[in-house]
């Protein structure tokens, strides 16, 4: 599909200042594939579909989550956590991508997990770092994100779970283990 | 097994302060079995033992995780969490302690985990509480320990997640698996 088409298919999808955050995350994502050799299609057309599913009713993702057999445990966590799963099995099905390595970065982008693909990183990361996005520690992992995305995504991660945290907010599991491998990672390296 | 007998055996295996330490654990638990209606003579027995392997060499723990068939990804955290679990299999090869209620609170006493029993919960809070405890947070549990036990449960379990992030430490799963599962029982209960 063309990045003309896809984006066409996705503005209808969201408001206008989501549209914008996911040309943002577009730029940034083929940034990053440039500088690490990514499969530039792939990671634009993952960006560009990766909030897909961001206004849907959560009563419908509950039932996607049901019925494509996605984790159940999701359904214990926030509504926020499901767009982007659901995002992935909807833009499968809707927009007719069967690009398994496309599906996954969409699947992720949000929680994040444990032996992430550099695909699935760079659209994790792309999310988080894009020039709207303003929060207390993305400046030190934009500095860092060319050197070391490993250590971006730790930074990411580690970041969102003492957020999350000081709002009594629960953790998905996927988030944690993304910091304990990463942080493993480190600490093997040294 | 008497009281007596197992503080003369458990003694052996500590230092002096972490023996004194144990007497106060063993204390603190009672006096929450008295409050909860825990049978006391289970939750004195895993009090006296719940640090019985605190000094055995890592190496010799390791052998136990792997021939025991413990969770194996025990081996890939710090090994202050192994002697909890490993303490179980060792209290009940080397003291002949078969009551399993005994040794689950022995076995999750560091790490706590979900659906912890009521003497597991105390085992689990009186170690992090003891008068001999001194680090942020603990008075807050203290105050609510007999109020809410599950709530006194989940802050010690944020409290030990903020302090480990903050050392940069990875965090063993069922830690912060227990901090979503209180967190879930506060928010459905509000």
């Amino acid at each position: 599909m063309e990045r003309t088409k896809a984006l066409e298919i996705v503005e209808k999808q969201l408001t206008k200042a989501r549209f914008e955050h996911t040309i943002r995350v577009m730029e940034t994502a083929l940034d990053l594939a440039k500088h690490y050799g990514v499969n530039e299609r792939k990671v634009e057309m993952a960006a560009i579909l990766h909030d897909y599913a961001k206004y849907r009713d959560p009563a419908e993702m509950k039932r996607w989550i049901i019925e494509e057999k996605l984790p159940q445990d999701l359904l214990d966590y926030h509504p926020e956590l499901w767009h982007a799963p659901v995002g992935a099995k909807m833009v499968a099905r809707e927009v007719g991508i069967d690009d398994s390595e496309i599906l996954s970065a969409i699947t992720w982008h949000t929680t994040g997990k444990q032996k992430m693909s550099l695909l699935d990183q760079i659209i994790f990361i792309a999310d988080y770092i894009e020039p709207g996005r303003d929060f207390p520690g993305v400046e030190e992992v934009r500095a860092i994100v060319k050197d070391d995305i490993d250590q971006a995504c730790w930074l990411a991660a580690r970041n969102t779970i003492t957020y999350l945290m000081s709002k009594n907010q629960p953790i998905y599991p996927d988030t944690f283990q993304l910091y304990n491998e990463k942080l493993g990672r480190n600490m093997n390296a040294k």
